[in-house]
């Protein structure tokens, strides 16, 4: 049996993954969104498995002892993290598996899965990036000034990943992506069976 | 200016790799054949750099001895090989090109400009891969099951190359190819410049 991708694709805030796995999940249905899980409180709406797995902090830490996480991180007093097993279940049984993540949780997530696809999600230039981040409406423009730093910084962690895809026009981000796919299959190194089957 | 990608396609005889370059070329006018070199005589209708650029064998010998080749080989008194200077001049004005070339060949380009896209063509299976050579009707039984092995034995150096691409289907086949160049294109270490645009 082949293994399914792991497909990371994270990026600076703004850059505008979001929109992009959104679009590659409604065109591709065969990929899975790996969810979350949380120690937060959910929102009106949200619905336990499908937006996050919500844990108690207890449970959640003792996951974290487990090594039971591919990656997680504590923000504003809350946890939040990806479930190691519910991934690799998917990956053994042929699954491609999507991580939509920031920089931080990728570069964890490469170091106990270095076999993943780690695509890095380029805005397409500072100015649509302020614009982008401006456009949310939610921020200081202190704060906001701070995001634009912090992106123009995280920017540098491209090199780290294997794919930079340029997210200038989302249609055409997307097909690119969907090629990185189509090729990683064909990859020598994930084709072990080659041989076997002649 | 971002350099081009040099594509190696290569693979067993009868795998059906002529086949499958013909197509990739007639649908993408924007990669270039590399032309070989050889000494032997132009056949009836075969265009000087169109086919082959067509050499005294003293100018290719001496080429050879210049390291002017990319890889060569001798087949029945012949030279064979493919001129260096041509290929790198489209690559560093940012072209692709597209070497058809036997596995040999192949290794001894991987050696020099390990940055190529290195593609093996699969046959769909040894059964199929005989009825392509006995297809071509122009072999004795013995030369055929020598043949037959040849190709089973050259399949084992599919290990060497980055992708391997089954010909079941030629159209299939090809779109692979196209996908792979398109993500090939993504590559991190292929966009050097990626932080000089921000």
């Amino acid at each position: 049996m082949k293994k399914g991708l792991l497909l990371v694709i994270s990026g600076p805030s703004g850059a505008g993954k979001g929109t992009i796995c959104k679009s590659l999940l409604e065109q591709n249905s065969n990929i899975n969104l790996s969810v979350s899980a949380t120690t937060r409180e959910p929102r009106p709406g949200e619905v336990e498995g499908v937006n996050y797995y919500f844990l108690e902090k207890e449970k959640f830490k003792s996951m974290i002892v487990e090594g039971e996480f591919l990656e997680h991180a504590e923000v504003y007093g809350n946890y939040y993290g990806t479930p190691k097993a519910k991934v690799m279940e998917k990956l053994n049984s042929g699954e491609d598996v999507l991580l939509e993540i920031d920089i931080q949780g990728a570069l964890k997530v490469k170091e106990i899965y270095p076999n993943g696809v780690f695509i890095f999600i380029l805005p397409p230039s500072m100015e649509e990036l302020k614009s982008r981040l401006e456009g949310r409406g939610t921020e200081t423009k202190e704060a906001m000034l701070r995001r634009m730093e912090s992106a123009y910084h995280e920017i540098e962690y491209v090199f780290k990943y294997d794919y930079a895809v340029l997210n200038d026009k989302v249609d055409l981000a997307v097909k690119t992506i969907e090629s990185i796919i189509e090729a990683e299959k064909a990859r020598v190194h994930r084709q072990e069976n080659i041989l076997e089957e002649f």
